[in-house]
C-alpha cells in the first residue's frame, strides 16, 4: 500500500530483552539519522512485553508504549520488529502482522530455519517485506551479501563460525589445554555461555543458521531438520592437542556445499567440529567472534568477520533491515523475496566429501601399519600422511596419526569402525574432520 | 517506467576488456540462474568496443553484438553496464543512458570518486538506479553492507586495504626483505602491477576508493580531491625492518574517520602507508587480497575480505548489481539513492589524529635522549615507548626508536622536523604512522 508522503513509518517492537532494549534505545538516539536515511521519521508505536508494568530504566521510551497485547499491537504498525525468539508465539504474531499489511524484521533464526517457507509465502501473499539479517552471525552483514551481492554469481561453499559460545570455548581450550567441561564453566562465569548451554554446545543454534545460509546461497529450501548436527561436547583436550600437533585449530563449523549426487546438483549442510589449518582465515577467529567464509565461482574466496551476538551488534543488524523495509515502504517497491527456484535435494552426511584426522593407539610391532593401511584401502580411502610416535611409556605401544585424502563421510566412518575392531588397535584416541585445507 | 511482465531486461555492455569479457561470459553461462533471480531473462543487446571487428574468441556471444557506436547502444537498453573506466567518455555515456531511462551499473571508481554527485543527481532526476559495488575492493561486498546493512548504525571508522598491487608489493617486501624498486619489478613480471604502476603505487587508486567509502559511510560528499594521499614509493626495506622489530607489518591503508573539528562533526579521509600490529585482522591480509575493516557504534568491529581485482571477481560484483537493478526494474521500486544529508566538512591531514613510529640515528652520548624527549614535549606529543639500540658499528652512534601516543598529524610532523634539525640527530631513518593499535 502507498505511504503518505511525510507521514511517519509506524514501528512495533515485539520483545524487549537484550536485543529489544538496544533496538529501542538506538531508535531513540539515532532518530534524526534514521529519518534522513528512510525518508520519513520512524515512530515507535508500541513494545510488546509480558510484564508492561515492570520498570525498564535502560529503555529510554515513554512507559505507556509498553503493552502486553502483542496481537493488537501488530495491527497498527507499518513495520513489525520481532525479537522475541522461539517458534510460538513469534510465528503467529509475524503472520498476523503480515496479514495486516506490515513488513517484518526478525532476528529469529529458529523460526526462519524451521518454518521459513510459511513466512516467505505469507510475505509474498500479502506483498510485504520480510528481512532477517540478525538471525545469522549477529552484526555481520552476511545474508544481504549472499542474497544480493552474490546474486550474479554461483556460490560453491559457505563455511562459517556462526556460534560465539562454542568458538569461545574451543579457543580457550586451545590456549589453556583444559577440557570441555571446565572451559564451559569458565564461559558461563564470564557470561559467554548460558546456564543451560545445550542450544549452543550441541550445535542446534549453528544448525539453524546453516539452514538459513544454505537456503540463500543455493536458492533452495533447507530447514534445520535437513542439517547434520554434531556439537562440541565430545571434543576433548586430546583432540585439541592432536589439532595443535597437526598445525590446526578446532572450530565448530557450519558447512553448506553444492555437491553432485547421482549425477545431479544437490546440497550438503552440516555442523560439526573440525580441524582447520592455522593458515586459514577462519583459524584466526578468536574468542566469541563469528566469521563466514564464502567460496563463489567468480568472486573466489570471501570472508565476513565480526561480532555474532550481543544486544548492540544484533540491534545494528535489525536496524539495517528496518531502514530497508521502511525505506521501501516510503519509496515504493520491495526487497527480494524468497528465491528457492533451484529446488535442490539435501544429501545425507554419508555423501558429504571430507577428510579425516585419526589418532590410534596401536601395538608397536612390525606389520601393524600394514594392517591399518589395509583397512583404509578396503574402504577406498586414500591416506595423505601417516606419522608414528613412540607411546607415552615404554610398554610396546605406539601412536599412529593418519590424515586422509578426501573421501565420502560414509567410507571414512566405516574405516574408523573397522580400525576400532582391529586386534592390534587398542584405542581410537581421536577422530576429527579436517576442513579448509 | 513499468516493465512489461515476462519481457526480457535489455542489457548493454560498455567495454570488453578483462572485466567486460568476464561479464559477457557469465551473462551467457549463468543465463538461467540470472533469469530466475531477476524474474525475467537478461538479454545482452550490444557490447560497445573501439574495434568491433577484432576477433574475441574468449567472449562467447554473437559477434554482431559488438558495436563501435556506444552513444546509440545506450539508448536501447534497460540497464547499462559500464566497465570502460576513466572519466571520459564513460561519464557522458552514463548520463546519456540515464536520460534515456536506463539504470546503470558501473565499476568506475575514478569517475564516481571524482564526479559522483553529477551521476547521483542524474540518477535521481531520471528515476533510475546507479550501482557501483565493483568500484571498491572488487568482489568484496563492501558498498552494499556499508550503505544498507549499516544504515541503522553509526560508522566511526573505515580502514581498508583496497589496492591489491600495493599489498602484494608490501607483503613481498615483508617476506623477502627486498627494496621497493626490485619488488615492483617482480610484481610487474607476475602480472600484479601494471607497466606504469603510478595509479597504484602513488595511492591514486586507493584514494578514489577511500572517497567512495567515506561518502557512503558518513552520508556526506567526499571526492578524490579531498583525500590526503601518500603512496608507497618511499617505503624502504629499513621501514619494513623497523615494522618487523615493532611486531608490525606495513600496509597501504585507506582510512575514513568521523572526527570532531572545532567542536563539530567532520570527516578525515587519508591514504598512506602505516604500521599495523601483526595481531590486527588487517595484518594477515596477504598478497593481492583486499580487506576492509569497519568500526561502527553498535555493530562493533567488522571485516570484509576477498579478492580486490581480476576479471571474474570484479564481474561477480558487477553482476550482483545488475541483478539488483534489473530485479527492481521488473518488480518496481528502486534501491537507495545518494545519501549525503550529513554534509560534513573534510578536515585536512594536520587535524587527523594518529601515532608515529620514528627511528633516529643519534650520537651515543649522555643528554641526547633528554634533547630528543624535549622536542616531543615542546610539540605536546606524548611518547609511548622509546628504545635505544647500539649502532651498527662501534662508532659512537646509536639508534633511538620512538613510538608516540595519539596526537594530531600536524604536531607529529612538526616534531619530526624539529628532530631532524637537532645537532645530535644524524639521520631520521624512518617515520611511519601506526594504525589499528
Amino acid at each position: 500500500m502507498a505511504h503518505e508522503p511525510g507521514a511517519p513509518v509506524r514501528v512495533a517492537l515485539l520483545g524487549c530483552g537484550v536485543v529489544g532494549s538496544s533496538v529501542a534505545r538506538l531508535l531513540t538516539e539515532h532518530a534524526d539519522d534514521l529519518a534522513a536515511r528512510v525518508g520519513a521519521p520512524l515512530e515507535l508505536v508500541g513494545i510488546a512485553v509480558r510484564r508492561p508494568q515492570r520498570p525498564r530504566p535502560d529503555v529510554p521510551v515513554d512507559p505507556s508504549l509498553f503493552t502486553a497485547d502483542a496481537e493488537e499491537l501488530v495491527t497498527r504498525a507499518d513495520v513489525v520488529v520481532e525479537v522475541i525468539g522461539g517458534i510460538d508465539p513469534a510465528r503467529g504474531l509475524i503472520l498476523r502482522a503480515m496479514e495486516h499489511g506490515a513488513g517484518v524484521v526478525s532476528a529469529n533464526k529458529a523460526l526462519v530455519a524451521e518454518d521459513g517457507p510459511t513466512l516467505f509465502e505469507a510475505a509474498a501473499r500479502n506483498g510485504v517485506d520480510l528481512y532477517y539479517e540478525a538471525a545469522v552471525a549477529g552484526a555481520i552483514p552476511i545474508l544481504r551479501p549472499v542474497r544480493e551481492s552474490l546474486a550474479g554469481d554461483r556460490v560453491r561453499r559457505v563455511m562459517g563460525i556462526v556460534n560465539g559460545t562454542t568458538n569461545f570455548v574451543l579457543d580457550k581450550m586451545d590456549v589453556s589445554g583444559a577440557g570441555f567441561a571446565e572451559t564451559v564453566e569458565e564461559a558461563q562465569a564470564l557470561g559467554y555461555a548460558e546456564a543451560d548451554p545445550t542450544a549452543d554446545v550441541e550445535g542446534f543454534d549453528a544448525a539453524a543458521k546453516a539452514a538459513i545460509l544454505a537456503s540463500l546461497a543455493f536458492h533452495t529450501r533447507v530447514s534445520s531438520a535437513h542439517v547434520h548436527r554434531e556439537g562440541i561436547t565430545e571434543v576433548s583436550a586430546a583432540d585439541i592437542r592432536a589439532a595443535r600437533e597437526n598445525d590446526c585449530v578446532v572450530k565448530l563449523l557450519a558447512i553448506c556445499e553444492r555437491v553432485t549426487a547421482s549425477g545431479s546438483d544437490a546440497v550438503s549442510v552440516r555442523v560439526h567440529p573440525a580441524m582447520v589449518p592455522r593458515s586459514h582465515p577462519l583459524a584466526s577467529v578468536r574468542e566469541a567472534f563469528n566469521a563466514v567464509f564464502v567460496e563463489a565461482e567468480a568472486a573466489g574466496e570471501l570472508m565476513f568477520y565480526g561480532r555474532g551476538a550481543g544486544g548492540d551488534p544484533t540491534a545494528s543488524a535489525v536496524l539495517g533491515d528496518l531502514v530497508a523495509v521502511a525505506r521501501q515502504r516510503v519509496s515504493g517497491g520491495h526487497g527480494p523475496g524468497e528465491s528457492a527456484y533451484a529446488d535442490l535435494p539435501v544429501v545425507d552426511l554419508g555423501q558429504a566429501v571430507t577428510r579425516y584426522h585419526i589418532s590410534l593407539d596401536v601395538a608397536d610391532r612390525p606389520g601393524v601399519l600394514a594392517q591399518v593401511a589395509a583397512v583404509f584401502a578396503e574402504q577406498g580411502v586414500s591416506i595423505e600422511t601417516v606419522r608414528q610416535q613412540a607411546g607415552p611409556e615404554d610398554d610396546g605401544r605406539a601412536r599412529l596419526i593418519v590424515v586422509t585424502h578426501r573421501a565420502t563421510d560414509a567410507a571414512l566412518s566405516a574405516t574408523v569402525e573397522d580400525l576400532a575392531a582391529l586386534e592390534s588397535v587398542d584405542d581410537v584416541v581421536s577422530v576429527m574432520r579436517v576442513e579448509g585445507a
